[in-house]
């Protein structure tokens, strides 16, 4: 049985708390919010979850293995740290950290300490990616040519972080998890409608060295709520539509070769459409999922599907993208990486 | 009564001459094309219109007023510059040239030449357009925060232009059509997948000074078509979907208002989202109304909806993508404008 | 405050639960079940309200106010009866009762009773079918010619009910609260595909002495899930998509008018099509502004929404569509009311 | 070479002089129409093309072979007779006649002269209603158990034809061509809105021995346009939405099973939902398949897809459904069949 305490109980508090309560071999013994309303809800939903007002209780609760941090980005590297270093167990919410050197001195730290440290990039957990990564597994796609993001609705304004920090870590982890292939450069536009310095909508380019190209169209200020991804790969592509209650996922048997015509220095193309696809998903709810997988990774000692790592990829492209806007959308190069990702 | 020739019946040319053909004050007198098969697939459907071989036989023939080129692009200059230099007025195709030394080339010809030079950006007559432009020129809208254009399908991959050069000058005619403001830069980045130089995916920023940004993704390799424009104005949203049988424009009451509080150093926003308007649009057909633009211009002496200053800002916008491309996406100014759009 | 019991805490039980709980001036004390895992399942959610295995337990509790009965349909008579009997106020899920034999019976000993009785057609609380009523009561769609209902999807196959008194209850209740108007009678035809006397398709026609025609479509085995209702009026047109997640309704400026043209013995039709609007949505929970109602208008000593009298009215069209299936669809006159609809 | 006439020049007219135009073998001799400006239209598309004024001179024309009748229902009969006593083949738009008795009268000309007798159910030539005919022949649905059509929209009001007569042939033709078992009763309910004796709406049920309903609704009042069309086997459903620009068929591998429990005096069913497959389908013109049929049949002295039996089986349905509407919607029940569809 692994005790957990949870930090933060604002929009994805409840969530969490609900599914850690529902997770195997997990016990929610306290939850931390300064906000006294907060604390009054979770006491009239969940009567046995003990609610206090300092992060601190949680982290240096002897009685706790393991710490979800819920806040917002620009704590978690603080409540993290003590967290770790206290010998706790860490699972941050997406974004993990502010910066890479951030994100690298948790991993280190924990290494040091042999705990768990996560990053809950919850989609990894949903039936629509497992099907995806099966897919692509599988050579269904073959060789993957693109992926195209777009996540825009009308949404809340965050106050610390602009729309790219705030919407494409989801997809970015999507991106992180089904190619086999590092990044080496990103470009970035944005721009703000609130004379501040946090972008509402941003598009964002990341480039691979086989000629694969990934994009992310992100916006707060869209009138409709859209969350579509494309992936093309030169046998097979998939449009994923998040919104479709059943038909989230449609394989498309489409493609086209081409050949170099040597003599009329011209490339012809050969098209091919044919049957679509839409593969049953699993419908287990992805938190719980996240949920189970931190829990079981604590037990057995293991590195779970959305790793420290993976959040750590997610956190670099991220910084990069923020260099680029800064600097008018010039390609940024991606540092090579000084931790493996394994 | 204007008599006119048309040179290229390939993809486009039997819309335009059957349009031209059901113009007010035009007769079609003659069609030129390389291609014997063209030339009777031609005679088969319109045995009173003249089928000739060489472009020379329409550019020279004193009977002609107007004629229109619909060849591909790297044609267009030399064959406008003859039509002209012999006193024709001449509808280009889009885009309207390779570069925007040739556009300002042939703007300055014709005005010498005192005859019409027109090019054919059809959606600027489409019922959709004209709704939108009417929306934005009544103020409905507010002001213009953005614009975020998806134009991808499994398309012709073409030989001599990219992605960009293909679909793009749809969007970017909209754009120049409705936007009262004239941008200061574009960043643009690309990638080929058939081992040449010309891009089947691209992605390309357009800036403002006012703030407003416009974005436009173009895909030769999707397997789904899109066609979708969102208009973002600050009392206002518009949600274009060309591929609506019916409903291709939606106004939506949503918008958003933001003070700065000095205090906490934050961006309050108050959001808004309200009914949905769905106008009902003519139905006229698009190339009808270009064609008949076109005559009437020519009569009265006056300049169309879709000008050639209008086609020269589309290819000034496509040559700096091209830069920014080939510079991996790096910033591009735009050139202060050498002719004054009226 | 009134303190309420609830009977049956199976599929629909724990929402009843949740939103009783919500309601204002309400406590839910305690909620029968003879099934343990159901009464387990209740504390670990609700560890305030008391389980108790026998409905007696809530009829005869002299504590209880009003009886809340989520039980199978055969069951409600005589469960509400003993409830009504001992004065308790009673809220009865839909369908009322299993014959408008009973459903008049409870409502006369309701009013003996001096207590409320009232049926739960949750659908009536929606924030779409208010602003379909408040666009009919204004007027705004002229005179009702029709309404067309699909409710189809792979659904549960009941045991006691057929398809009719499952599925058609909803849009029934939605007919009579919006129509001001008795039908006189209707025709049914329904097909069992599982060697059993319940129909798990069934087709029902409402007939209207003005000439309104109304028509539900409702299927337990279709691939797909629908529910779609068009109402027509004269001078507007409304559809109605509740599984659009905010764009549920839309109201078309389309209509036709008609003259007869005595000389030629034609019909002359004139055709009208407009603007659509998408009116915003009220978003509360309808299942607690039905609570509310029933808490409001026990205390308030009042007639809800959703009355026994229209209740009763869905039951007298149910059952005269099984007579009409068992009579190969024939025409099934409906009888006068005897109890007159306020 | 077949030498066609083709009677009626209205909306339906061009598309069939367009299509026979086009057919393998054929020549469109001449078409007649009484309007002089319905020809003159003729003469501007088809120069090549005889216009008459009266029918007579096509069906008394020694030169034609084959007549093709595209005029109101009502005339069909006449027509039709004249021109098979004359030894021509005979096409005849849908549906076939006015009356099951004028049908099988001409049916026996037709044989009695040894000519080709055939209607014209586009629909069977479509790539959609032929993959769905290839999917149940090769048992892919299992036992066939129910049709559900919808076919509605703001159509134009026909004179002389209700709605059942001239929107349910399509869906009634399908119905023949893939069901391989004939109805024994219909059930239909219609109603006018222009004081007149020609429903607007109605809704038909035709029951099957087996156990198989298929039900049709269809309306000219709908403010949207739906084209819709379920069918459910018990091993798989499939959906057509005909208004998909491409995804018009998709199949659902989606069933349920059921056993009798007979102490528990219930049926037990298991509920299936699996993958879903969007089969490529041709993209050939249905119109231009049914044309070239007719003439390959005339030349092969064999019967089309869209048989004569096919046609009068359409007719016989809608005659019945006359009778039920008249009857309040009681059920009619279809007489044997005189002449055996083979």
């Amino acid at each position: 049985m692994i005790n957990v305490g949870i930090i933060g109980y604002g929009y994805w508090g409840p969530n969490l708390v609900r599914n850690f309560f529902a997770a195997k071999d997990c016990r929610v013994k306290s939850v931390a919010d300064a906000r006294p309303d907060r604390l009054q809800q979770l006491g009239k939903i969940f009567p046995t979850i003990i609610g206090v007002k300092n992060a601190e209780e949680i982290i240096c609760d002897p009685d706790i293995d393991a710490v979800v941090i819920a806040t917002p980005v620009s704590t978690h590297f603080s409540l993290a740290r003590k967290a770790l270093a206290n010998g706790k167990h860490v699972l941050l919410e997406k974004p993990m950290t502010s910066s890479v050197e951030e994100a690298e001195f948790l991993i280190n730290l924990a290494e040091q300490k042999k705990v768990l440290l996560m990053v809950d990039h919850t989609f990894l957990y949903t039936g629509a990616v497992q099907k995806m990564k099966q897919l692509i597994d599988g050579q269904e796609l073959g060789s993957i040519k693109y992926l195209d993001s777009t996540r825009i609705n009308l949404g809340l304004f965050q106050s610390d972080i602009n729309v790219l920090w705030d919407l494409a870590p989801h997809d970015l982890s999507i991106l992180s998890h089904i190619v086999n292939e590092q990044p080496y450069s990103v470009n970035a536009r944005g721009i703000t409608h609130t004379n501040n310095e946090i972008e509402n909508i941003a598009y964002l380019t990341v480039n691979f060295p086989s000629g694969l190209i990934a994009h992310f169209n992100c916006s707060w200020t869209s009138p409709v709520k859209v969350r579509m991804m494309l992936i093309g790969g030169d046998q097979k592509m998939i449009l994923y539509n998040d919104l479709e209650p059943t038909e989230k996922i449609k394989v498309y048997d489409t493609g086209y070769n081409y050949s170099n015509d040597e003599e009329k220095k011209q490339v012809m193309v050969d098209y091919r459409t044919g049957d679509i696809y839409v593969p049953k998903l699993a419908t287990t709810e992805a938190l719980l999922g996240m949920a189970n997988d931190f829990i079981s990774c604590i037990q057995e000692i293991k590195q779970p599907l959305s790793s420290s790592k993976l959040g750590l990829e997610v956190v670099r492209i991220l910084e990069a993208s923020n260099e680029s806007i800064k600097n008018q959308g010039k390609e940024v190069v991606l540092e090579a990486f000084t931790i493996p990702v394994s």
